[in-house]
């Protein structure tokens, strides 16, 4: 099998980390050229990553022939833009949450996507490839635990990135707590129950950092979600975790219930010591995704060799940001936000 | 030091449970007199009790001086009258939950308890006396996780009474889901937060058994919580839990979160077979709460002889029922509902 | 039921967690009398467990008619003497491990136990009666392990007694590491598998407390048993546990495996914080045995008024030491030992 | 960065897991060749590992120049002369274990390795490239639990090879329980203590399966080793686990203890059901040490392309066969047995 060639578009933490799978670890993908408007990025990928070409200007990467694929890890508002322009220039295209900012430029991916079928569009909602939420899916597919009645969902940051999120604060917009934090959620919810998010109340405060209130971002917040069968879904999004990287769901069926990461045990050791019997939690999200991240772009190339389409659609992307923004609206204004598709 | 003498009014499932605790397991309390309007529930009384005297009528067991307190285990719309006429009467008195079903009577408890001070009330929030409780209150009130940003309360009963509470639905209501389940749960968000619930949503629903949306109640539901300081409670109550007896808190910090029975360890077995690793889940709550029930008492006597004020207020009982009248309400009308106090 | 006479004979720590379950805890007792040759523990009777008659001297205790049974919680080499004393005065007799020190002595005992058919005799392996054991137990019974083909079991002191316990052996001698420590876990090995051991072969060190070497005591031991069918045990004891009270049992099956207390969970709060998921562990024994010691004399009361023989035999007490002597000899001799029964 | 050409010789079960990490997922290395004596394996190799060039003749294969290393999956007794042979002909050489069967073939490649030392060799125990090994092993180097006292170590594979191992048993010998399943634990022992097992003794039995007597092999085995400064090792083998591949190890320190796979949590999920919560297990080595095997190899390309030896060296192989042959001798005897090195 020809491995393809792929561009990556982004290298910042995680875009260094996807390189470093296409470049070392995913023998379906050759990676051939590092686009980035940082210098030093680029120097990186030329030092570090073996590529065989850099570009400072994403149309002229996508301008190359020997290119079959280009992954962005890109600054949000940048995505749709680049989706299209990808799309247009014949590579498959792989994407990295969220889709966009606002519904209008995603309807344009939307029918970008349509109008080149023979192309793969793949949006990174990575945890769909994680080892435990697979397992889980198979057994909620299997009716292990019958129909799902509610869906608890946790994504809440460790606290050490605190300081240095606050600065980013200063200058710039996470999007909120939820479009950043709860979008992989919000995506949990629609895969494992097959319903869409129809009304929102959601909650949010700074008691730890009230200087956030300040800078217009929430540390700890909380959503509960009516779905459109009855079902319901509650999510909690917060920056604060003391205990590491947590993210957590819990899936409540008419049959059983199961917990993914009821503790994000960082491995299988126990430490017995004065504290007690200590688990060892996971601190990040490289950390906990590692293996979902490899997956996911080990699939990708799968898609493409055989050409299908990836399960994760566009419509999986504007529905999960619809969603976030609602979750904002209805924190900021204290109100019931109904969404309508 | 001398024995209480103790009447216990009411023998049902729960009643029988405290009974024999008072007459077997707590050296304080010497059970003397049992009451009830069910002739068997008397036999019982006799033959297994061991008590010197059994009354038909509440009144007249109030009426024999040698009797120093009575525990009230009836239904609760019995409540408010029986603890008045009971401190009336020159009685020490310890109330299950919940303490009434209106505003008006349960304000009018408050005033009698005010107008006898040197006798005892007690409510029966047990949980309050359970020893993983006791010890997470202790921690959270040296700090150990900070301020407490939300609080995460679940009470699902097991789906091994379904069919039974299917069939007394059918004749009696149970007060609906919040009132019956939840009112533990609210006690344990104000006693770990100091903080009062200002507004909620909440939803419900019956996907496993359709049979209670004719019936009136409800199968699933969770309500979202605006505490007075701006944290967060989130409620999940339930009746049908394929594992068992499900009452778990957690409690989330800024310097680190507490679970309370993450899972409902039965005992501190593990079974290791083709199934994985299995650790039994306690089934009820004679079984979880057992200790908790015993202690209870074993301070209400306590607190008699040494002519303290029980530490769970005639007001920890009105706030509880308000706010579950309140998530009631959300859950029925689909609107947020605030509370007033 | 009228309630049983008893005496405590010894109020040392375990002796006053006895007397003080005795005094309130367990309806079918009276605690009438205190036996101890220390004048505080006599005082500490009259004054915290209101007892009728306090006695310095054990013969005179028994002379009182008044008194239906004796529980005898002495130093180890009295027991054997006290059991026979007790019988012969026509009194039920519990006693704590061990039965005795020297084979001779027990069989004395054993004797005296046949003489006295109608009084019972109770040895206090009390870990039979707490309720995760029992419930183990069932399960083994039930047959769901299938055939036992080894056991392992733990019993190790926590380090916060080390210092204490090395000024002890300063003076004192403990009998051995294994006739101290492991004697409990020689009868949950019989209790469970049904088999007498029948070789052994005994390691120890002392490398965090060299000190011990010059005592002649030992800090960490093992030892590997042959049983009667071939089927395997293997006992760890120690005294220098950081994280406290480790008491563990694993019984493997043909069929599937058991843990008991596998971690030994305080309770059911788990930690999150900076260390990780925190699981607080027993510290001691009155912690990890407190409703097994309640349990053991609920029972006693039940054997000696349904007129039925314990158990636990003088058996079970006559093999756990010699079992145990064993071990200590294979640990000093550095050979195999054999035990012949 | 050149890759490295690589021959794999042996497409078993082992053998192709190890062929598809050097063929797909370690972008160090290029699978080249394959090298077996089985014709179907070849075709498997052409069919589905790409390589260039297949060879039925181990000798033929080495004197292809463009071959810069060989990964070993033969048969255990051919495991020496393979080595040596690599070696000779210049090759870098990955083993799996066992180093071999008898001691002096295991000498002649200590001597082959010490002559060829610009050539990497590097023996399979691959628990050591486990990330919670690993882990363990650095909290273990940092000091964290103090000095080793006692090191537990489990290795029991499931009971549902059960059938097929007593077939195989009909026709070939395993090498026993202990040189069979036992070494990889002997290792960790070695390798977190940092001493030699200087005594033991192993009992063995076949409850479950007593045609295993008949073929001379067995089902549970344990050994208790003393080790040269004292500390204890405790290993467990079996055949015979109902809930999975169960690899475990324990090190208890003066300052504190470690488990690693205290239960072989499959992934992070957790299922509440009507057994209760439920954990699923590891069901065999490939699912359990896939990221080890992957971690061990990419290490080897590492050694070799940093021109650094290997930290498992023959001397680990050699004391490892050592230590598990005196297990079975002593097993056999039911005599203690020391062991000379």
């Amino acid at each position: 099998m020809e491995k393809l060639n792929v561009g990556i578009v982004g290298l910042g933490r995680l875009g260094k980390i996807h390189a470093h799978h296409l470049a070392e670890s995913i023998g379906a993908f050759h990676l051939y050229a590092a686009c980035s408007v940082v210098d030093s990025e680029l120097d990186y990928a030329k030092e570090n990553l073996g590529v065989e070409k850099v570009y400072r200007d994403y149309g002229e990467m996508l301008a190359d022939d020997a290119i079959d694929a280009v992954v962005l890890v890109t600054p949000s508002h940048q995505h749709c833009g680049q989706i299209i322009q990808g799309l247009e220039a014949g590579k498959h295209v792989f994407c990295e949450k969220p889709l966009g900012l606002e519904l209008e430029e995603m309807l344009r991916v939307e029918k970008a996507v349509e109008e080149h079928p023979n192309q793969v569009f793949m949006l990174g909602f990575m945890r769909r490839y994680d080892e435990s939420y697979m397992y889980a899916k198979e057994l909620v597919d299997q009716g292990e635990i019958g129909d799902v009645t509610l869906i608890r969902c946790y994504g809440i940051d460790p606290n050490s990135g605190m300081e240095s999120f606050i600065e980013f604060c200063k200058n710039s917009s996470s999007g909120g707590l939820f479009l950043d934090m709860a979008i992989h959620d919000i995506d949990l919810i629609r895969w494992f129950t097959g319903q869409e998010i129809s009304k929102v109340w959601a909650l949010g405060n700074n008691i730890a950092y009230p200087i956030l209130d300040e800078l217009g971002d929430t540390e700890t917040g909380a959503a509960l979600c009516k779905l459109e069968n009855n079902a319901i879904g509650i999510m909690v999004a917060g920056r604060n975790a003391a205990h590491g990287y947590h993210v957590e769901t819990e899936i409540i069926g008419t049959k059983g219930s199961l917990r993914i990461a009821n503790l994000q045990e960082k491995n299988l050791v126990t430490i017995l010591n004065e504290h007690g019997a200590v688990r060892p939690m996971s601190q990040n999200f490289p950390e906990r995704f590692k293996g979902a991240f490899l997956n996911e772009l080990t699939q990708f190339a799968k898609y493409i060799n055989n050409n299908q389409k990836a399960p994760i659609s566009v419509k999986d992307g504007i529905r999960a940001t619809q969603a976030a923004i609602a979750c904002g609206e209805s924190m900021d204004s204290g109100e019931l936000v109904s969404i309508e598709y």
